[in-house]
């Protein structure tokens, strides 16, 4: 039986602040943050009220993102969501992460999260969109899934390149069941193992959610 | 150092669906899940955009929800949302929870966690709210503040009865450091020690946020 007190745990947090500087998708609206109610202008508590897309800031995807038949977020399985990560240090990438950029991947690894030049470039810092980051080759893609892989992270917005004439790297992932995780950001994490917990809301029937991204690792 | 593969946990969700259905105060807008762009329709993927108050369904307060200058949501520890919590068994208690019925929590608990007839009455699957569930009585939470637990999460959308005169239970709790959390479905949880992951979403300036509340056990 689980008893108190807790193992102590040394915690980094991958999220970006959801706010009026959040990076999004160039065609996605900016993050509302509002507070409706407020103690100084003599309401009994402060009350605010948020609006976005689910692809903003840190985020995942559901199947139903990109596949018509895909399942939706609250059916995303809490057990792949939490559990041992491995960080690649692929920070020289700055383009397309190919099948060869993997080989550092133990062999059991469930969930991998991609360390590139966009952490170093500090893009999820910034609210300017870029077209130009770091992302997965359709190769890449499928070497992650034949090698059972269940969530793959990434510091950008996506995990695909954009504009690309089919969206072959999410369907890839998709199909497979793997769960990409986007807009991560990585600047504190250092490669190597952790234990990540990523869980979306519990969004009805929604093709994404915001996520609170954290790594841990036991104290001392 | 962390290794996978991970070990293997049993995971209950007590996170309310977020939707057209969810259960909010009786003075909150309903949450917003919209469809903006659909496979369907001919777009090249579908995109949900959400809207909706953040003390909405399951959530947790900020110290700035009711205190002047009390701390925003991203503030708030991550070490205190995560780790052992113990479900106390209050089925019977239909109103004010008072000390007396705390007798049984654990001296080692940092989390606890209220479960009484609001679960079985299963208010936090209507989507009509009410003003008659179980909440703390102000004595209650001078009692869980002098005990130096760190979270208290109650089955209905807040640890306060319904339109005090003062916010006394809200003030205690945020002036002691105290994290609420609130609406959770403790319907399959079942009293005694679980690991509680409740991680808000990282919103700017917030009073409260949405979280995903899960609690999970070792396997077997």
């Amino acid at each position: 039986m689980l008893q108190a007190p807790s193992a102590s745990y040394v915690y980094v947090d991958a999220t970006v602040p959801l706010g009026g500087v959040t990076t999004v998708w160039e065609t996605d609206p900016p993050v509302s943050v509002e507070r409706v109610a407020s103690l100084e202008a003599g309401d009994s508590c402060n009350i605010t009220h948020i609006s976005f897309s689910v692809h903003a800031g840190t985020h995942l995807d559901a199947p139903c993102h990109f596949l018509p038949e895909g399942s939706a977020v609250e059916q995303l399985p809490l057990e792949v969501l939490c559990g041992p990560a491995y960080v690649l240090n692929l920070e020289t990438v700055t383009g397309a992460v190919e099948p060869a950029n993997l080989e550092g991947v133990p062999e059991n690894c469930k969930r991998l999260v991609l360390r590139t030049a966009n952490t170093s470039r500090a893009l999820m810092r910034s609210p300017e969109f870029t077209r130009d980051y770091a992302h997965l080759s359709p190769d890449a893609a499928q070497w992650i899934a034949s090698r059972g892989i269940r969530l793959v992270g990434i510091d950008y917005l996506s995990v695909e390149r954009f504009g690309p004439p089919e969206p072959m790297v999410h369907r890839t992932l998709l199909r497979a069941g793997i769960i990409p995780v986007e807009g991560l950001d990585l600047t504190d994490v250092e490669p190597g193992w952790w234990e990540l917990i990523c869980l979306p809301l519990r969004i009805t029937g929604s093709d994404g959610s915001p996520v609170r991204a954290v790594f841990r690792r036991p104290a001392g």
